[in-house]
């Protein structure tokens, strides 16, 4: 009756997810921003990182450079590796949400089907997609990490928006506005998405 | 001067490991369990995570079964794969080590290098490596998932123990005889090495 391969077993943990709702005081869920090099991810991510936190979240990022350093060090930038990537962080995020933690992860994530997929990993209602938006020439200038610059000498290949699709959320649960919108204001959107009922602000300091 | 390659950057959160110990009051840490199939590691490594969140404790499981159903379904169990499995399990077990947790990784993981990279993952101090020994006739007899019997068969290829080496630990933190002391006493020697000025023991109820 078992879908699993005879030689797996699934072992259940002692610790009900309801328990770890008691402890935490909070559900186990994944906040996954996508968006392009430059649109904000990681300056967005952190901030909401230290926001949840100080209001006595429990909370953890996963970055996308963090983690090619580490889990995902064996991947290149494929079409393949990337999509292996985010299968990947996904499941550590689905861990994470599991633990009953909120998981923020920022990945470029480009394609949607990847980013669908991550969601099924978790039950409804627990993927919060968060798509950062700014238009690609904004990125450009920004450029924060002279990775634009690189991919126009051709240093780079496949690189996001410029020899590579980027696929924006047709449906995301949160689109934020970079060019438009200063930290906190995008990080208030966030947090008054997460926490309807607070409603608990961004304190700048 | 950094040992980065020159596409990726070090996103650092904003949350100190400081502000984390704070929080949980504890010290984020790995407990590794090692050894043969049906030594015991899921049973005892499942016990101890119940003991350790009843106890206050922020804590969670990583189970070789399950990770190998997600993060690690891509993987067979040839020498290489082996050793990925277990690299991608010690990647995550730092993640968790890094939010704070003290993450529970219960994987036969039969080779000392593999342990020992996992080991160099945390700062010293914070692996502490379980030997779950019983000799492999006891493991054999109780054989809870059938596999004994289908690697005789020559139904499962390179299984540790009988096709494959298993390197025991050398000199692991905690050794544990699940051949003479039951359950409660295995926990028990491993509080007491986890909490030395607890003593908290095990609850049976």
């Amino acid at each position: 009756m078992s879908a699993l391969p005879p030689n797996l077993f699934w072992n259940r943990s002692s610790i009900t997810p309801a328990a770890r709702r008691l402890r935490y005081g909070q559900e186990g869920r994944i906040v996954w921003f996508t968006g392009l090099s430059g649109s904000g991810k990681s300056t967005l991510a952190t901030e909401l990182e230290r926001c949840l936190f100080a209001c006595g979240r429990h909370v953890y990022l996963l970055d996308g450079d963090n983690l090619r350093q580490g889990l995902c060090s064996d991947l290149g930038f494929s079409t393949a590796d990337r999509s292996e990537n985010i299968r990947r962080a996904a499941e550590v995020a689905r861990l994470f949400a599991d633990a009953g933690f909120i998981c923020i992860a920022a990945f470029i994530s480009p394609l949607r089907a990847d980013r669908d997929r991550a969601r099924s990993l978790v039950p409804p209602g627990r993927f919060v997609e968060v798509h950062v938006h700014a238009p690609i020439e904004v990125c450009r200038q920004r450029d924060p990490k002279g990775l634009y610059a690189r991919a126009d000498r051709g240093e780079l290949k496949e690189f996001t928006g410029v020899s590579s699709p980027y696929e924006p959320p047709l449906s995301p649960e949160v689109a934020l506005h970079t060019h438009r919108d200063d930290v906190e204001t995008c990080v208030n959107q966030l947090l008054h998405h997460l926490e309807p009922s607070g409603p608990r602000t961004l304190n700048a300091s």
